[in-house]
């Protein structure tokens, strides 16, 4: 049992909480029985360690069947141990640090993606983690981080993911003009979503988005600026027909990803 | 100037992050330049008191002459004071006092609707403001909250409504067979989103969402009890094509809206 909340190791993983420590080591944070047990079922082998209150282990024998089935061992922590070590007021008795696991973006062009999110300066963890999740349910291929899109081991957005960061490959660190090149060269049309775009049910209603696409997602705040936009091969906005200004991002993105993928089949 | 953070006025401000201060005096907080824009442009009437720093009022100057057109004086306060007044880290230097403004569900049915959101135990204060400033955005004719759903004029609402709080008819307090018996009457079909309905996209080709409808929304953890589910006509639910659980409420919410807006134009 580790009891004590200021040594070495605990510090260690307090530490994943900062972008420069999971670049330099690699490893990223998972707390919560949901985040480690969708991450045992889909992506064990990057699970490095596992830690639990006695308690948080009992109470979740799902979680403790699947550890055992993939050769996981739990090391037991205190309750203060356990806070210490994590990013959340309430990490609900469980956490796992974890390598991660960024896709290539060859891979993801190699396996004939028909989908795609890519999200170019996104900021706000709330908001990439929704969009990572929307892009799961909507049966996209690949998510596509590029620009200085927040980072998808960022504790926020692992929990806003609520499991689909093990579900759907992700590519870090992309650079724009090259995810479009190579969208194009895959066949896929590339949709700008733009508040100054053309209308997306008139376009859905030619038939546009039954295509292959590849949807390009920009800031929250100030959208995708006109280098950006003119990679694109069209831009499109949701229409608004009350008196909002706009959408949030995430919502629009899903909106705009579901629309996709109705229109798809 | 107001210069005392500890004032009985200032206490007075600060309590309305309280539901049970916001019941007892029918106000609620308005934080922000955007929120205070939109308020003075849709809800003037409904303003009570006006307070900024000098330094805000004088960064803002489309809100400085909105309330001037209508009225309204400001009240100059300390940057302590105006901390003290708010519930947000950053009030961006304006912040005022408003009354609230719920309409009637007779009105809301008056106005023959053809799209309606109906949020069920929603508690989430993110959620609800994510989910009134969608239904804003697909033009959808009112919002109405029944069981015990999250305020409406909670700070974190209004906030996350980004003004469409001041754009669209609430409806607080509802009794949700009332509010489906009324539906029914004004010729509303009412389709409950639930996990284990039948599959939206399905019911879009067969033209059940371009009827005037209803969209009923449940709890983000339980979703809609066997009562609430017994109510409604038919229920639906967003495909989910990956591997994700389930969609955030917001998000589902938000794309079976846009789905009727769509289908009904």
């Amino acid at each position: 049992m580790l009891e004590n909340p200021r040594s070495p190791r605990v510090r260690a993983v307090a530490k994943l909480a900062k972008r420069s420590t999971r670049q330099d080591t690699g490893l990223f944070l998972l707390e919560g029985p949901q985040a480690v047990r969708e991450a045992l079922h889909y992506r064990a082998d990057a699970i490095v360690d596992l830690y639990a209150t006695p308690t948080g282990w009992e109470k979740h024998p799902d979680v403790r069947e699947r550890a055992e089935q993939t050769g996981h061992e739990v090391q037991f922590v205190t309750e203060d141990v356990l806070h210490a070590m994590a990013d959340t007021v309430t990490p609900q008795g469980i956490i796992a640090v974890a390598r991660q696991f960024p896709t290539g973006i060859r891979d993801v062009f190699a396996a004939e993606p028909r989908l795609l999110a890519i999200c170019e300066e996104v900021r706000d963890p709330g908001n990439l983690g929704t969009i990572i999740r929307a892009a799961d349910a909507a049966g996209a291929d690949a998510v596509i981080l590029s620009g200085r899109t927040v980072d998808p081991y960022n504790p926020k957005v692992v929990r806003s993911t609520t499991g689909s960061l093990f579900h759907i490959p992700i590519v870090v660190g992309a650079e724009l003009s090259d995810v479009v090149d190579r969208a194009h060269a895959a066949g896929l049309h590339v949709i700008a979503a733009d508040i100054n775009g053309d209308d997306l049910l008139q376009a859905r209603a030619q038939g546009v988005l039954s295509r292959p696409t590849a949807w390009l997602f920009g800031n929250e705040a100030r959208g995708l600026d006109s280098e950006a936009l003119a990679l694109a091969d069209q831009a499109l906005k949701l229409p608004i027909y009350g008196r909002a200004e706009s959408l949030n991002l995430a919502t629009a993105a899903s909106v705009c990803l579901y629309e996709s993928a109705f229109s798809q089949r």
